[in-house]
This record gives C-alpha cells, structure tokens and sequence, in this order.
C-alpha cells in the first residue's frame, strides 16, 4: 500500500486556496500510485486560526470545504482532511477532525482526543475532546488515525504524562497495523529530535507503521518545520518530508526505501536560520506585503535581520535605513554600508540630530534645570521608529524589528521606538545565539555578515560611550540566568543554585518582571524556544511582583 | 447562623498584602458576630494571576499563605479561602480551591468542577478540574461549597449550557441548605441583571441560600464590580454588598434583614462609568503609579477620558497636555482649557507645528514627488505620542490612552502615536457610548464636558477640514454593526439581514480585519461589554480574511 503525506502550507482562512492546494497535492501524490493520501490538522483553515473558529460562518466554510474537496478528488484514492468538524444534532459541539473522504463524499469522522492547554495552545476553547481514536480499514490493513497531541502522551516515553488517556493504546488495542499522525507541530530548537525519538518509540512499542504528516510555514508567530516521517514497525525512519518546505511524500509501505532526504541538522544556529527565514518570508507574504524595511544601526542584531530578511524575501526587496545620531560611532556606518553591500539591499541614511534639536527645543522649557537621561535616549529611539514607520508607511513595505529576545526580556529596548514594527524577527533569539548565528552565517556564506559588527561591544549607541555590559552582565550569564526564569520558570533559589550570584539573579528577575508592560505592547516575534514572550506566555501587568 | 462575606481587592501577587487583607477583614466580620466566613476565588494570590500560576515557588507561596491566614483566623471562626491547591503525591495536579480553614489548620479542601475556557478564561491552563463538589456540617447545617463558573451551568435557566455536569444539582443531591459561591467574576455591562437572576433561581429551585461572595477591584483589562448578595431560598436578594468597592457584608440567614444597600443602577452610563473609575484607579495605583497625563485633543474621547482620570485619582494628579497643529481648531484649544479648568487638572501646551516641519525636511529628499497624505497624518499623531512619552518618562507618570472602541475595531487610530499609553481607558467603550457617557455625567455633576466638545462633529484633525464622516459611517449605525461583527459574531448576512447596506456593512468588516495587527500592539484597555479588544478575542495576523 502507497501512502502520500501532503506536507502543505495553507493560509489562515483561504479556503479556496488551501482546498486548491490539497487538491492539487493529492492529484500528485495520485500520480505517483498514493492509494489514500492524507493532510496536516486542520488543513482547510490552517493552523492556528484563533478565535476565527468561534465564528459559526466559518465553521461551515470549513465543513464546505471538506465536501468540495471531496468532490474533487472523486478520481483518487480515500483522503484524510483535516477540518473542525459539528455532527448534526449536536449543535454547538465542535471537534478537531480528520475526516475521510471517498469517491466524492465523507465517509468518516475522526476527532481528536487529546486538546493541549499550555503554551500557546488553547484547543479547548475551540473544541471539544473526542471520547476515543477509530481505525478503519482499507486494503485489508487496519488503518489508525490520530490528530497531533494525541501521539504526544505515552507514558513509557515521557516522565510525567498530561492526561490519564493514551489514544495510542486505544489505536493498538482497536488492532491499528498503521498509526496516521495529522499534525500541526510548531518548530523548536531541538524539538524534532525529541519528536523522531518518541514516534520511533511509538512504532515499536505497538508495532505499527507510525505516519507522521505534518503542517509547514509561518503562521504568525509560529513556524511549522514540515519534516513528516514515516517510521517502520522496528522504530527506524524509513521516509522523510523536506524540511521548511512544501513537500508531498509517497511511501509504499510494504517496500519502504525513500531514504533521499537526510536526518535534519540539529545545530542550533541551522535550525534556526532555517526557522526564521521562512517565518519572516511567510508573515511577510501572508500579511499582503512583499518588501520590508528595518533600521541598520550598525549593530549585530540589526545586521543578522537584514541578512534573515534578504534570504526571505530577496535582497532586492529589502531596505536597510541608517539614522545616524552624534552619538553613533563612525564605524557603525561604515560597517552598515559594508553589510548592505553584501547582501546586496538597497539603504537609505536618514540623520537625525536636527530631529534631536526639534524635541529639544520643544521641551525645553517644561524640562528646564533637569538632568538629561533616559528620557532623552527613548527621544532618539522614537525619532527613529517615526522615521522608519514613515517609510512604511509610504511605501507599503512592511517594518522588521530587530530586537533580541535578552534585550526584550530585560526591557533593553524602547517602546514605540526600537520596539516598533511589524514582526520582531530575533525576539525569540538570545544574544548569544544571535552571536552563534552571525558567525555561522560567516562560515557557510562567506564574510556576510562584517568582522567589526560582530567584535564591537554592544551599545545602543544612546549616549557618548554607552556599553550594554555598563548596565547587564555578560550576555552568555545573561542568557542562561533568563532561560531558567523565563523558560524553565525556575525560582531565585534555584538559580543561584546554578552559582549565580544572588544580586544579578534578582535584578535581572526584576527587569523581566519590570518590563511586561513593553511586552505587552510588543510586536508578533517569531517563536523557536520552549517559551516566548507572546501568545504562549500569558502575564499580569499591574502586580505586585512587577513593581 | 451569621456568614460573613470578605468583599476583597487583593493586588495580583502580593501574598503578606493580600493575607493581611483576608485576615483583616475576617477579624472585623468576627467582631459583627459572623460565625463563619468567605473570600473571593483565589484571594490569596488574586485573579487572574495568569502564567504566575504554572511557577511552583508562586504555588507554594500561595498554600503557605493559606496555612499562615489560618494561624492569624485562629481565634475566629472557620474560613474559606480561595487559593490554589495541589494535594501530596499528586505533583503537578493544582485545583482552584476553597480552603476551609479552623483553629489554626486547614480542615478540608474544595476543588472546582467547571473551569471556564472561553473569554478571558484560560482555566484549564492551570488547574485540573474536580470530578464533584463537597459539602460539610457547621451549627447542624449542611453548606455546600461551588466556586463561580460551579454556578452558571443550569440547564433550567440557560438556553444551553456548556457541560454536562451541573454542580449544584449536585450539591443538592448531597442535601446543602446553604450554597456558598466564591467568585471572580468580572464585570459586563448589564451581566449583573442576569446573574442576580441566575442565582435567584437557583436558590429557589434548590431551596438553598446562596452567598455570592465576590472580588472587587480592577485587574488589568478586567474590573471586578463586588456585589456580592445573599439570596433566599425564595429566590429573593436578602443582603447586598457594595458595588465597586471592598465591602464586609455579615448576614444572619436565620433573620436576613440587611437592606442598605439599594438595587444596582443598570443604567449603562452609570455603571460603565463606576467600573472605568474603577479598573482606571486601580490599574495606575497596582502599577506603582498616583499621577497620570494625557492628551487633550479637544474631542470628547480625550475629555472624557480626562474626567475618568480625574474621578480615579484626584484631580491634582491628572495633567492633561494639549499639543496643537496647525490643523487644530481654535474651538479646540479653548474647549480643552475649559474643561481643564471645570475638572481642575492642570494642562501643558506644547505646539507641534516646528517638529511637524523638521520631519518633513528630514523626508523631503525621500518623499520627493509624492502626495503627502496617510503618512503625514500619522507623523503628527507620532509626534505627539512621542512627547507624550517623553512627559511619561521624565516625570514617572502614566500615560493614559484616549481612544475608543469604534475607532480601534476600524483601525482609525495611529500605532505607536495616539495608540500609545500604558491603559487605554475607553478601549471597550463605543463612539456612541463615550456620547452618552459625557451626557450623563453633565447631568450628574453640573456642566463637566463643555458643551462646545460634545456637539463638535468628531474629526481627528490630522488635515484640513477631516471629519470622522468622510471615511465612516454614523456612528450609531457603526457601533451596531461593530457589535454584531466583534461580539455577536455575526456573519455578513447575518449584519445585512438587519438592515444595513451590504456595501456598508463589508466595508466596516474589511476595516476591522485589517487593522487586527495594529490591535496586537494595542495597550490594555478596560473590559465593559462581552467581547472587548484584548486578552478575551484572539485573532491571526497574517490570514486571508485580514487582507
């Protein structure tokens, strides 16, 4: 039996031109000899589509569009599409579905059991839990279906599991010969290995063909890495989807060789690159736009964006905009200028000291005898930000933001000034590993990215001689005391049981925790790490620990 | 028997300030012969504490202070406190409890059954949900114990309900005379008619009395209104706790006769108008703030906004600054000083004329050729968002935002220049409503709004001669299909079969779409109605219906 994985990238509520593409993929995957094909959950909206699904129009648009897929693909093989799903009579009750279409019509229904509530998933507010999985069978193979999360509980593989039920048992016991795992699995550094580790745990434990079919694309601020897999009954991957890109996989199961992509690269800074690439060029298409501008300050944050941003969208799509202030450093210029060059984007160079002058002398008066300070270097940062949106606006290219996610996690960063735009593309990334990823850019592409950006000390270049150490412990400290606040939600103790010291602990927790209110007006980031500011990370603003 | 009802305002987070609080308010109820008595849900920590909740060191902060209020109640009587709870040897497994707490130890422990998921709810992100609820004896009566969302899942009252479990059937199948309700539950214009009503008949269907014991305060974009009730098994409200502020309300359900406090004022002016005070004051004082600032257009949004400010924290600590263009009516800047002078803040002038030109002279090159228009509009609204930051950030006061809901839905509004602010006052009050918020309050307190500001036509006065009309429509017939489209979610056909013109109708919906991504960075803004712009209405970014 031939199976196809359509590993596909739809566009959040473009049900023509999502049900286009599974068409059009399955008419493919036809042609290669699929006999049944099947689709990433959700496959006629796209993942996650929010609060879109408690619209009741919508939800028939959905089902709608199961049945004209249905249609179209009346000369193939049965498919499995993923779409919400209502049974009649049960108004109101919606599900997670994957539903079998056959010879123009559904023939099935099969609804998720297990609905994740951490992180950035919210599936109960959409749907509603699936007592058990079902099988069925075709071609005298007793086929299993599962949706995503449902694969993700087994208490052999996991420490601690979320939830008393595992579908995968119930598929096993119900005689399952092959597991089809619908997915819309987000990326994360170092997530796929765990994912292989576990489905290959899965296969052998129920002795099953396990066929991992997953969503690919950005989708605002997540990114899906495709990477579907099918994994034989010994454990071992003997079929893998493309990674970052659309793909459409066909696998004879009872000869399996497809072996021409190889086992993904885990480094961290080529997960990454890959990762934010396509979530820039994704939220950028998606979003109706296709050129992009972003401030170059000559620092290394900026300068890894516009190499991100070129790769995306192609350098001649990208403006770098230089705002030198009297407090820039001359080789800040000159190694934007070198940047630009090669990357091969267009630049702009805009000063703004006589901007500077403008507020100056507009707050003159009210400001009389205080000291200039912060207030004043927000000022520079704002001006910047007017600026920058004033291009956008006029030109309709859409703004990237090229803050980190250290600086955002301390509020190293202004708001409404360098915290404009309209993607933050690095702000899931730490300094240190926008570090890693400008030298591992060098290393593969040549001197991209200038040798003086990446030495220089990192300043915000606000005030005469300013330097981030002046304010912040060494990134690599850092990052590792954030990773275990923010990502680990260690406590105090905890952390300076690593050997930190205790007055560094405290003060950056009381910069995370003095800074949410920026966050919350922060804009969409591109999400890589177990926990990111946005949607996954969920804070009070006036309270206590935050003062 | 006298129950006392603890009508609380904790601070999210501050546990010695929140347990001195409980034990404050249990002591003084005590000294009022209340032999047993009753906090809001989650007291100890305050609601929503939203991802402080997944932190283990918060958990354990948060039972260690339960156990602390027992030892200082140790000479009242017993006390349920809301906190969350998680039992030995069930790591990982944490309820939203009532802790029944005597003689210095916590006695019995009450989980929630129905965790809410919708709205502003993310529940069951934090807790596990309890399969029953519990009763206990006390002065030889049984009293069962529900926490909020326990209470709305009658199947006799509500058309439909959103479980299959109804916990207070249960509780009455275990035999309580007494149903106690610990709550968090948010104020909505008018929600308070329904769940006076709601809990009438409950109380009379199940014979019981029914102590609604509810937070008060604002919390972010939520405000908590108190009124907290006792209802008699008639189904009749016997005893009332105040609205809008903390409230120890003592009630012996053996001779119920409090009745000092009168029905609530449904009036929609009024009540929206105490919950802004409210969610405004609180917001700024729980940030660490006393002062606010704002910009004072000379509309009725800002001068509103300003009488808000003014109610919440006191005239003296309210600047409002008026920042005049060349585009500025004259009308504008006399109504602003008036009202000003009728509410008694102070004002600030700061012309933009000069920084508008240095702008333009920094893009003239750029912009060379092209029509000014959009662009120039929103450098103008930038300008004096930057300003009004600089102000903020100079002096330690908070900058309130001004605009209202109409304009945010449709995107009339400038990111990152009037959408700029920590709170976003009037983020959930429509055009139509700010109208007869300003009316109601010059009938209430004397000419406040000058009479100029509310007759002007709305216009944002970011060209010559704009109006509000030129691109949208009435404002009236706006707001109802806003309130359609946002809250009722209604389709297209949905809207037009009221009435309106298609044309109208899509257009208001392509606006709304549109501009999701400006919302994104929006401040938080107060909740009054079912569907406010913010944590409650999670949209995509970069889908096809927003394009």
């Amino acid at each position: 039996m031939r199976i196809g994985l359509l590993q596909l990238n739809p566009v959040v509520c473009d049900f023509e031109g999502n049900a286009r593409g599974i068409v059009q993929a399955c008419m493919e995957a036809s042609r290669q000899g699929a006999d049944i094909c099947v689709t990433p959950e959700l496959a006629v909206i796209g993942y996650p589509a929010r609060d879109l699904l408690l619209r009741e129009d919508i939800l028939e648009k959905c089902m709608h569009s199961v049945e004209h897929i249905a249609r179209e693909t009346y000369g193939a093989g049965p498919l499995l599409v993923g779409s919400p799903w209502s049974f009649q009579g049960q108004r109101g009750q919606v599900f997670n579905s994957a539903c079998l279409v056959s010879k123009g019509r559904v023939k099935k229904v099969f609804c998720k059991v297990l609905l994740p509530e951490y992180d950035v998933f919210d599936e109960k507010r959409y749907f509603c839990a699936a007592e058990a999985p079902g099988v069925f069978e075709f071609k005298g193979k007793v086929i299993g279906v599962s949706i995503c999360e449902d694969a993700w509980n087994d208490e052999d593989f996991w420490d601690s599991t979320r939830d008393g039920n595992d579908p995968m048992q119930e598929l096993a016991r119900q005689g399952a010969e092959i597991i089809i795992n619908m997915s819309a699995s987000p990326f994360g550094l170092g997530k796929h290995r765990i994912r292989q580790a576990m489905m290959g745990s899965l296969a052998l434990k129920h002795k099953v063909f396990f066929m991992f079919c997953n969503q690919v694309g950005g989708f605002d601020d997540l990114v899906f890495p495709g990477r579907s897999m099918v994994i034989a009954p010994d454990g071992g991957v003997v079929g893998r989807g493309r990674e970052f890109e659309r793909d459409v996989l066909v696998m004879d199961i009872s000869s399996p060789a497809r072996k021409d992509i190889p086992e993904p690269d885990f480094e961290a800074p080529a997960e990454a690159w890959q990762a934010l690439v396509l979530g820039t060029r994704d939220y950028v298409r998606k979003s109706g736009f296709s050129r992009a501008l972003l401030g170059l300050s000559g620092g290394i944050d900026s300068a890894l964006t516009a190499a991100v941003a070129a790769a995306a969208l192609g350098p001649e799509k990208v403006t770098g905009v230089l705002m030198p202030s009297p407090h820039s450093s001359p080789g800040s210029i000159d190694d934007s200028m070198q940047l630009a060059e090669n990357l091969g984007i267009k630049t702009l160079t805009l000063p703004i000291s006589s901007l500077m002058q403008g507020f100056d002398q507009a707050l003159k008066d009210v400001f009389a005898g205080m000291q200039p300070g912060v207030t004043e270097e927000n000022i520079q940062s704002r001006i910047r930000g007017t600026l920058l949106m004033a291009l956008s606006n006029k030109w309709g290219d859409m703004l990237l933001n090229t803050g980190n996610k250290s600086e955002l996690a301390v509020g190293y960063c202004t708001i409404y000034g360098d915290m404009a735009g309209s993607l933050a593309v690095l702000a899931d990334v730490p300094k240190t590993l926008v570090y890693d990823l400008a030298r591992w850019l060098n290393t593969r592409g040549g001197s991209i990215i200038p040798e003086g950006i990446i030495k220089k000390q990192p300043s915000a270049e606000l005030r005469p001689n300013q330097k981030d150490l002046d304010s912040l412990p060494e990134y690599d400290i850092l990052d590792e005391i954030l990773r275990l606040y923010v990502e680990k939600r260690a406590s105090l103790e905890e952390i300076c049981a690593r050997g930190y010291e205790r007055d560094v602990v405290q003060k950056v927790m009381d910069l995370v925790n003095k800074s949410e209110f920026k966050r919350y007006q922060a804009p969409p980031g591109i999400k890589i790490s177990d926990v990111a500011f946005g949607p996954g990370r969920r804070m009070p603003l006036a309270a206590r620990c935050l003062i």
